[in-house]
């Protein structure tokens, strides 16, 4: 078994390389890619190095499997020969996730869609898995008729580029803290990542725009796509808003269901608790919710705060966080790899 | 026309000094009244300073118009004797916003429920303001019918004690931000104000957790009370979450409202743009969106990601961001004083 990591020397990719390596993994040999700038990096998996080498035409040659993490228009160019081939791809970009014939997989939700893939099996976003991973369970029991979420997503959901734009502007803006109550836009930090300040604030706005004009950004219009396809729940109107926070790692996602059964909070906890990958972290009377800092590091994903709106049995508000470059990527592409050797 | 500010040394209670400068507000003398604590601070009023004297029993007696900001507690013991003695009080606590008798009142959408005041009146809560500042509009058009919110409240609405905690934290833990990735439980600061560490985090958990058991917590339920009560929908169902962020001043709510009448975006952002108060901010093409550094120090509202869901023509999502010291609480008391004063 030959491993690929595309991406290696991303966040993502680094990510991958300790679970494979967490997990001890079966493979034979390992091989990272990542862009001609990377060549030659070395990183060290298991009690070993692997250098990195530039990605070129045949760098699928002798690979039964592929992890890739390297963008979306990377994603287009190189995975398609790749899956002709034969080397099966689990991709964590956004590229295939709508493609009929590419599943989007969370093992512990719809392991089933597997078996329909041609070569590609994609990885789904960061916030929906976090938000799917508590949602899955509700649905398969009180059926998702309505979706309203918010998120709060870490800067590491860009990337190291985005941890390293937060720390710089928490360096310039921290000693000046108190004049934030009345900031001089003249002296914020622009950013280049996240196109604003993002220390000390809070954006509206993750990926771009959708160009068809809907209003909606792409990251937000990802919710709605891949829970209605992970789910099967084509007819699903969902409301997503997606905001970038300045946490370093941690997506969490506050979350609105309506469903067609009438369902307790008590039901919906018994359900998540005995759900495979989630943690219930809901106790109010010790303070018992769950917070990004709780939930970087950890392969679950903690789910808290339910509960029930007054005059309406079939609502129910969640709070989910999970590792946005662990569960939320990197732990649930080698979770579907496992899968794949598995069937 | 004597005015006296209560709780005048803590966030708000600044904030309304500076307003009532800044707006030219008609009074002849003011007194500042804080906790013996705070005896003999020097406050700067206008020109001039003022001197903070310590609250007592009869410190109402020759005071026309109160401006309190003193907490819950303090306000059920200080207010009904002012009111019973002729002092028209405004009260920033949320201790009498659900009684029969006291009008909850934001200017520019309902100041007609000034008119059966008893002597008190509440100022909305600050996350409340901010979302009824575009929802009053909304709701005078279309009809609202459900109600869910998710906010990023800054630390400055748990007054200066919020804005210095946050300000230890991000010193202790800004030099290793790249270990946040996995972070040390035992190397976090413990926070006393928020009960978590804020820094570099988001915390649902704001206030404390309904002792009646709901789940949800004492801010959240506001939202909901405080909408139904401005807005006259005594059986709106409302689902809020309220979480804190690592913000120094500005909150921002992210809305979801499912109105009686269809409703596309575009009239929905032609009703807000004529509203007072209120700043539409919204043009995805330019990257316009409201965020809480853009709000912070502003008297207006600014609303913007002003969009519809695909497969639902009565909903709307909305993102709005409210100086939570200024319109949030001091502004919007001193408007009261004002129109108390007009009627």
């Amino acid at each position: 078994m030959r491993v690929a990591v595309v991406g290696a020397t991303g966040a993502v990719g680094r990510t991958i390389l300790q679970i494979l390596d967490e997990r001890a993994f079966p493979l034979d040999d390992l091989v990272a890619f990542a862009s001609a700038r990377s060549e030659g990096v070395r990183l060290g998996f298991r009690d070993d190095e692997v250098v990195v080498r530039a990605l070129h035409d045949r760098w699928f040659e002798g690979v039964d499997l592929a992890l890739t993490s390297a963008g979306g228009a990377v994603a287009r160019q190189i995975l398609p020969a790749a899956a002709a081939a034969g080397t099966v791809c689990v991709d964590n970009s956004s590229a295939f996730r709508m493609d009929r014939d590419v599943p989007v997989v969370i093992p512990e939700i719809n392991p089933e869609a597997l078996d329909g893939h041609k070569g590609i099996v994609a990885n789904g976003n960061c916030t929906a898995i976090t938000a799917l991973m508590a949602l899955g369970p509700l649905h398969k029991r009180f059926g998702l008729r309505l979706l309203v979420t918010s998120s709060y997503q870490s800067v590491s959901g860009s990337g190291m580029k985005g941890v390293r734009e937060l720390a710089e502007q928490v360096d310039k803006l921290h000693e000046q803290i108190e004049t934030l109550t009345r900031p001089d836009p003249q002296a914020l930090p622009a950013g280049e990542v996240f196109g604003r300040t993002i220390a000390f604030n809070v954006v509206p706005h993750a990926e771009r725009f959708d160009p068809e004009g809907s209003g909606f950004t792409t990251e937000e219009l990802k919710m709605g796509n891949e829970v209605r396809k992970v789910l099967g729940i084509p007819d699903l109107v969902c409301s997503a808003t997606a905001v970038r926070v300045p946490v370093v790692a941690g997506h969490a996602v506050s979350i609105y269901g309506r469903f067609e059964s009438p369902v307790s909070p008590k039901e919906a906890r018994e359900v998540l608790s005995r759900a495979a990958g989630l943690r219930v972290v809901d106790d109010p009377a010790r303070d018992q919710y769950p917070t990004p800092l709780d939930a970087a590091g950890l392969d679950d994903v903690l789910v808290g705060r339910v509960r029930q709106p007054d005059g309406d049995d079939r609502a129910l508000l969640l709070f989910a966080v999970g590792d946005n470059l662990r569960k939320g990527a990197a732990l649930n592409a080698v979770q579907i790899a496992e899968l794949l050797i598995e069937r």
